[in-house]
């Protein structure tokens, strides 16, 4: 049973992430390109919430920034507990009526569908006054259990240390993420207490308070105890980000990519790759990029926010900038870097280039150790190079500057001025001769060596 | 007890693979840098067949190409099953009345001593009908049970479908992979029937068929079930990969190599690596690649088709392509490049070069930033440098050119005239000096950025 | 109880190491860039060792210039077993009465505190003659028994072909490393009989010498078998260096560093990392580098002798050399190379290039392809260059040389004379232009290539 009533996320973000030993906010540490918080949110946007509220403390000018216009924050200072944090969202959702979801900025990895499940839940026919999600880690010995009966009503919410042997057999353990009605939610918390050894106010208490009420809660459990990981050290990321990029991994190969040593290929969150696409080893994916059926991407590679046409080939050793496309058949190889840069269909550079504010046309080859010189300190200019131009080795093309369409630049010319098309540009200055003379160089050099020696 | 008779090679390869969502036929795809078509064929080849066929369905053209000239093939059009598609090949092997082998293109990991022990089998004392391959899988419930007696004789063969509890905790489970003579495969053959769900003819039956005729079968069992695994998907093939390098890896640890991280080091299917060779983390080898004793690849280099001698250093950086040859101690550094270039004993070309058909002396010394010029948009052309020759950082050689021993090329020159022995070129124009422009440059802009920045 | 008596230390390093297959001596071979011996000694030398003797056998002179100036070294010639060993090295702990530790040049990892219990346990009340380190291995099967009291004091030494059943049970293991005063040492191994298989002399048969005079030995245990871990293969060299590089990572994330991909950065013993700094996949650190806080090394870097300022972005692609020193806030972007070179405050070097023997002020910008020309075939000669200067693309900077601050140089110049501040250098010949050149070559060539065809 699917609910159309709005709702609101909630997310708490204010603990300081002490163990990250970090100036960057916990929740704004990248996974896969992209920060915790804004997985998160991405999740829940595939819902479309009516609002969500982060719920900030330390740091919480990083926060306000990150999701400035996507998200209102409120401010918990000091910081009283989890059911103290979700309090001061209220204001944020003063007249909203819908269903509220509790989350946390540092477990980003809960489904949508998950979500979808928690908020369904409370609309179901038994009507529970709050949804706890709950999982069974490999571990219980961290959590507090969910003692639910068979059709999930929840019996009782108890931690571990105040739990009984049978109840500690119990493997259902509380994620904290709850799914409740607004109104409930705010009248609940209001009363709930403090009185326990950290002296704060715990969210999860409410499921007390309302069978205080007579009023049942009940769990909605997720079969993937990862979902609901939360992370609180640098160790933690790196595991995320290594279960992330595992399943990448094997959906970008079940889709029809080859990845020689999957293990070393790194995705962003969001690399499009084709079919019959070949990576080799070690190949980093920054945010932005779009692999086009039948490319092949050599070992070490690193792109971010470049567009790989349809059979391209690109490396090894290539570097991809933001505003890279190659288009069809293009071919960049080794040591080469593109930045705001078109290569026209069937165009190569292979070798030693940059190429940097550049527009090249198709079939142009543009030689080893080209440089688009786009910089001169103050602004960049665009080079443009036109289909089949041929730009000889060791040029250096003086940006603004535009050669045409078949025209020829020497190797070695630093072009500075346009070169029209079918036009042969050449700037070398004369072949100066000295014959003998790198005999006697060496003879003199010799001796030198020899008298540093002795002296 | 070994046999001389002579054998032919049935290798069933007409299935489509759908799974691999690929336009490359499946038997195709390379693992170490060879085709699995190709690393089942180098097995059988050991073994000196005197006929190999392939059979082929979907893509055949792709595989017609693979092995033209090393196998026929034979149609199966349509596909009707194992025992069908062995049929299709008959008239390849018409009048030859040795054995045959049943092999799979998607299991190309069959060792040569395996398929020894199969032919082996069949003239045994017992003179079995028909010889089957089993393994012993971890997980056997996709696998058809063989029934078999203490001395290898086969009471049944059994679906696991089909099976009572007893067969089926028996774990030895059939490959597929079958040997027998010629003359009894078409004959059983010819009388197997697709009276089953799929309407097909498994080769399978030939030992029901066979027993109906009072003969027995015999099974030969791997102690290795790695060595029939499929590979249907991506994930699999990277797996078969991993498995693979694996291997290789430790048989080069075994045989004297330092590696620093193994399992970041790809080898190809024939890559040679001497004793006291160092190979730093990062390294992929494609094919056709010798490396000499003492020689240390450093960390990040992509090197195929190169032959590198006794004390080479190599890399950081470095990508060597086919045709490179580096003779006993000569270096190649960070950001080189060489292709169809030979770099002379003790030569050394350390940092950001192209080298690409070229012949470098002893002891020549390649400046940082040289180029080869050797392409002119239609044809290639070579650059010769002498013993001992000196060439400046940030030249460009434009070949066709020649440069003697002992010559000087000065830093930053393009020589497109041939260099005499003992001699300095210098191709470089006058240093135009400009005092203060720089600085009423500096100015200009400051004010021009100042002033966009207002507008 | 600790100990100031003082102490020696042996290390036996006599034996081949065939294993290795290796011309290098078996403790040479490097574990995070420090010969395996080397990490032995520095635990021995936090400990302030009043000798430490290395006794050597084959390959010894390779040794003797590996310790020379740390530790004297003693020849054991012929190799008669491990207490022989020992005893060649009491002439150079002659007139010394202190503790001795007997330590395997093969068994790098052992912690100095264990060390230090070994040699507390010598004085402790019961005064045991000798003292053994013990540990629980997974696997039992290769090594000799401990069979102790509870107190530790040993009741018997026992290899594992004679062990009783129960001995056999027993899980604490022989080490072989031993403490002892170096007066009972000397003695007691003077009284070590040969009568055993291999008619060699066991270092730990002094434990039963000293039972017959009456006297107890103790085991101390150490909690890490990894600890007394011997290498005695490439394969088990690659094992050690994965478990030290595990056990780094997990220290470099607990201190505050961020890996995307931990297992594919390689540190070195020395490297040290500060707080905030993000590492992405695939670095490989050589000795000798520092990273101050908030630096950021991308995708694909070659570190070693290198300090990297606060803030500092490196890579992707870069390679730094020893003598690399990037002060804050400066930039060293792809395929750039660093050898004994200063990049000032906010300097950059992006593309290209390669900085050896050079020093960049402030602010300056190294365009794409420069190059300084340090070296001449017989000297390296010194690039300077000043606060904001601005080197155009594709220069060579032609040492020894120097840039003023704020002067600019023309792309592609080959720089050879000084330049003054403010002053703009330009070296570059004139733009020779020649209309429809390149077509009637295109033309040309055309014809060329189809006649070869038809030829």
């Amino acid at each position: 049973m699917s609910t159309t009533r709005e709702f609101a996320a909630i997310i708490l973000a204010a603990g300081k992430g002490t163990r990250m030993k970090s100036d960057l906010h916990k929740v704004l540490h990248p996974i896969a390109g992209r920060a915790m918080l804004h997985h998160l949110m991405a999740s829940v946007d595939e819902l479309g919430p009516r609002h969500t509220v982060v719920v900030v403390g330390s740091g919480r000018e990083q926060i306000e920034a990150a999701v400035a216009g996507r998200a209102a924050t409120a401010l918990q200072e000091p910081q009283l507990g989890t059911g103290h944090a979700v309090q001061q969202a209220q204001g944020s959702l003063a007249g909203f009526d819908g269903d509220v979801l509790v989350l946390y900025g540092d477990v980003p990895f809960v489904r949508a569908e998950t979500m979808r499940r928690m908020l369904d839940r409370l609309h179901e026919a038994d009507a529970p006054a709050s949804v706890v999600l709950g999982f069974e880690p490999e571990d219980t010995l961290r959590y507090g259990r969910v003692i639910a009966a068979a059709d999930g009503t929840i019996e009782k919410m108890v931690e571990h240390k105040d739990a009984t042997e049978d109840e500690r057999a119990c493997r259902l353990c509380n994620s904290g993420l709850m799914a409740m009605r607004a109104a409930d939610l705010f009248d609940l918390l209001g009363r709930v207490g403090n009185d326990n050894a950290a002296g704060e106010y715990y969210l999860v208490d409410v499921v007390n308070v309302a069978r205080d009420d007579g009023r049942k809660s009940a769990v909605v459990v997720t079969d993937d105890p990862a979902e609901v990981a939360g992370i609180n050290s640098r160790a933690e990321l790196a595991g995320a980000e290594a279960q992330w990029q595992a399943f990448r991994r094997e959906e970008a190969m079940a889709n029809g990519a080859s990845l020689r040593a999957p293990d070393t290929v790194f995705f962003s969150y969001d690399t499009q790759v084709g079919r019959d696409v070949t990576i080799e080893p070690n190949v980093v994916f920054g945010p932005g990029v779009t692999v086009a059926d039948g490319a092949h991407i050599k070992a070490f590679c690193h792109i971010e926010g470049a567009t790989i046409g349809e059979g391209c080939e690109v490396g090894p050793f290539a570097r991809l900038r933001p505003g890279a496309v190659m288009e069809r058949g293009a071919k960049v190889g080794n040591f080469v870097e593109m930045k705001k840069a078109v290569l026209g269909e069937g165009a190569k550079a292979s070798h030693l280039t940059y190429l940097g504010d550049a527009e090249v046309g198709a079939g142009a080859n543009i030689g080893a150790g080209t440089i688009t010189c786009n910089y001169d300190g103050y602004f960049k200019h665009k080079t443009v190079i036109g289909e089949r131009a041929f730009i000889g080795s060791n040029s250096a093309l003086i940006a603004p500057v535009r050669i045409g369409a078949d025209a020829i630049v020497a190797a070695g010319s630093a072009v500075s001025r346009d070169v029209d098309a079918g036009e042969l540009r050449m700037v070398r200055a004369e072949q100066m001769v000295k014959p003998g003379w790198a005999d006697r160089f060496h003879d003199a050099m010799k001796k030198k060596k020899a008298a540093e020696k002795k002296g």
